[in-house]
């Protein structure tokens, strides 16, 4: 049997969620490699010449001598490579690359940033927590305006762009913040989390624990 | 004479900039629409029919029946429509790709946090404002480093992952975000800067005049 060609870098994290979600559905083989970030292990040279931010995930095709990184990046490759989760159709390919990209940039970033003021600040910041709990709030809104009456975030499809923003969403629930108030989102949260690629992608390398 | 294919939602913000300015390298005709953030006109259901999450950059192309919103979603579209600024080969495609992810989910979104705290926070939060002061240096950095010894951030060609970059950096320029202490970074901005098309982007629909 032959080493896969792809390589993951990754660790127990929403970024990196999205990945080995990705990778499960499209049942392409690859190898994990487990960056282990409570142990530092993304300062080392070996993983920063990969990467030179220093962050998971990192996706290495050894074949194609092709280095990734950036989740939505990688989601986007790995579609090309396996034309599945994103249609070729141009209406609806652009409809998932545009709610991918409203994940990516509009709410992960948020999200991370409300983690930081609710979860890791020592010394607590109420105004600051308000702000990231409002603009989080907010994209809540505008997923759940989105899924009222359709399956999935673009074109009727499962995509990346359901992919994306489920692994962050997981990571929401697990850390308390509540987006139950919003039926559409609920629901296509909890079909997301049903399906079994899914439940194998939220485990590698390990479940997420919270903060 | 046909009424452009293309128009393009905007005001004179980081993101807008982005695509005026890529709409003015590729010399795609298209019909600007001024969205006047400071009157509200991001409110009307008409935008917001548009882009339910109420921002600009919006990008309709009529013949295709194709709308898109975020930035980095619409510079991929455009890149595909005129051939231009996103190399066909896989490994330069894919490492602009990667960067261009980089500026708009690891970059932007921080830049975007530093100017609310630097600049419209009614009351001062010093540890928020060294928080986003710490993490965008550590951008800068990033570019920097990626910089050195390299002309533009991917594959030695001028592509849209600089475009997107630039344009950030434009806004944070005039603001009074100091990133002159990044030698390579401050060289390929000035490189960028004194294009033609660039000059023309950022001015429309008006030159941006700070917070």
């Amino acid at each position: 049997m032959h080493d896969p060609t792809l390589v993951l870098y990754t660790d127990s994290s929403p970024n990196g969620f999205k990945i080995t979600i990705a990778l499960e559905e499209m049942g392409l083989p690859y190898r994990l490699v487990h960056v282990n970030i409570d142990r530092g292990d993304h300062h080392h040279a070996d993983f920063l010449a990969l990467n030179p931010a220093g962050r998971i995930p990192v996706l290495v095709d050894q074949s194609a001598n092709i280095v990734l990184f950036e989740s939505a990046a990688i989601l986007l490759y790995l579609a090309q490579l396996s034309g599945q989760l994103l249609e070729q159709a141009p209406q609806a390919r652009w409809e998932a690359i545009t709610w991918l990209m409203y994940h990516s940039a509009s709410m992960g970033p948020l999200l991370g940033q409300r983690v930081h003021f609710d979860c890791f600040e020592t010394q607590p910041d109420p105004s600051a927590q308000q702000r990231y709990r409002n603009l989080t709030e907010h994209a809540f809104g505008i997923l759940d305006q989105r899924l009222a009456g359709r399956s999935w975030l673009a074109a009727d499809t499962y995509s990346i762009a359901d992919i994306a923003s489920f692994a962050w969403l997981h990571i929401a629930a697990l850390v308390g913040f509540d987006f139950s108030g919003h039926a559409h989102l609920s629901r296509w949260f909890r079909q997301v989390e049903q399906r079994p690629a899914v439940q194998r992608g939220i485990r590698l390398p390990a479940p997420a624990t919270g903060p």
